[in-house]
């Protein structure tokens, strides 16, 4: 089975973003990342740090998340919480994507989970030691005030539970992909090399049409 | 840093024993797998089946576990209880196997985490979709009469608890292996092409001496 897309999960800092962009430029695929977020602020009329903030954080129980509450638009929201609309847009916007049938690299998102009965879908998990993580993310960002390897349990934490809530599967448990790379130990090149030549290897069908 | 010790912990019906054997005859490093069990058996008196059952089962906490209820030997097991005493004894084999300094291959036996301290260690998991699984023990071992995937359940359960039990940390986590692999998607072949590409590109000095 040709792999057609690419889905990458990654722990914040792992450099799994870096690496995605580069397998989708060195194979010519469409790349898929903040894109999906600028999607969802169009749809939804939300802004575009809000829909962000809301995606990867853990859905909140309280009345206040819920949108007749908070935003007043009942009828579209149609008494979901923020959470669960945002994911129902989400998923919409994930599947038409690949539906395209465009060959893409799609990073984060949940989109492993979204594209689950799909053909042709590579699921990638990618991490790193914490000293690495916590380097990348001083020399990208800067200090923040949180200390942060504080920071980034709290990002990991967040993101496997907000996966946990709309896939009840966990979030970098090896057996929910088909590959994940310790990008900290393997080194960048060769976590790109390893992809490239999986997706290549596939039985050479993607680059046909 | 050159690969020299490849650990290789795997679900079982997996395939991952197999894919870890070919790469050692490949690279014509040291294998292995029953052999630890060998050892431990030798060195503690016990016969090789209950070795092998007991290593990869949850700890019991009942008072029948311990050695001095159920064989009698104290001195020996100094009171520990008989999972207790195999981890020491398995932890000793598989140190003094790495200090060697010759390369080699370990399956299971938790070799991951007891060599977390030696430098040149890969730490890769191998699972596999539990349709494949099943084939593959039905092939394998023929029917049982516990229904298989009630069976391969289990087993990964017992393997979870009892890694657990003595690294405190979670199996198949893809955070706690450089490398995990679907065989199942990938295919065995792929697997092996895959590692054998990493440790020998891991500074092309495995061979040097």
């Amino acid at each position: 089975m040709a792999i057609r897309i690419l889905t990458i999960s990654r722990q914040f800092g792992s450099g799994g973003r870096s690496i995605a962009k580069d397998i989708a430029n060195r194979l010519g695929w469409d790349y898929y990342d903040k894109d999906i977020i600028d999607e969802i602020s169009l749809e939804t009329g939300f802004s575009k740090e809000f829909v962000a903030s809301k995606s990867e954080e853990a859905p909140g129980k309280t009345v206040f998340s819920y949108g007749f509450e908070s935003h007043g638009i009942p009828g579209i929201m149609n008494g979901m919480s923020t959470h669960d609309y945002l994911w129902t847009v989400q998923r919409k916007i994930v599947r038409q994507i690949a539906e395209k049938g465009k060959p893409c690299v799609i990073v984060g998102r949940n989109a492993d989970y979204i594209l689950k009965d799909f053909e042709g879908v590579l699921n990638v998990f990618i991490h790193a030691d914490m000293e690495f993580r916590i380097n990348r993310v001083l020399r990208k960002y800067g200090q923040s005030e949180v200390k942060i390897e504080k920071r980034l349990n709290d990002k990991d934490k967040k993101r496997a539970v907000n996966h946990k809530h709309f896939t009840d599967l966990q979030w970098g448990f090896a057996p929910n992909y088909d590959l994940t790379l310790n990008s900290s130990k393997l080194g960048h090149d060769k976590c790109v090399e390893i992809l490239e030549n999986v997706i290549k290897g596939s039985e050479n069908e993607v680059n046909k049409d």
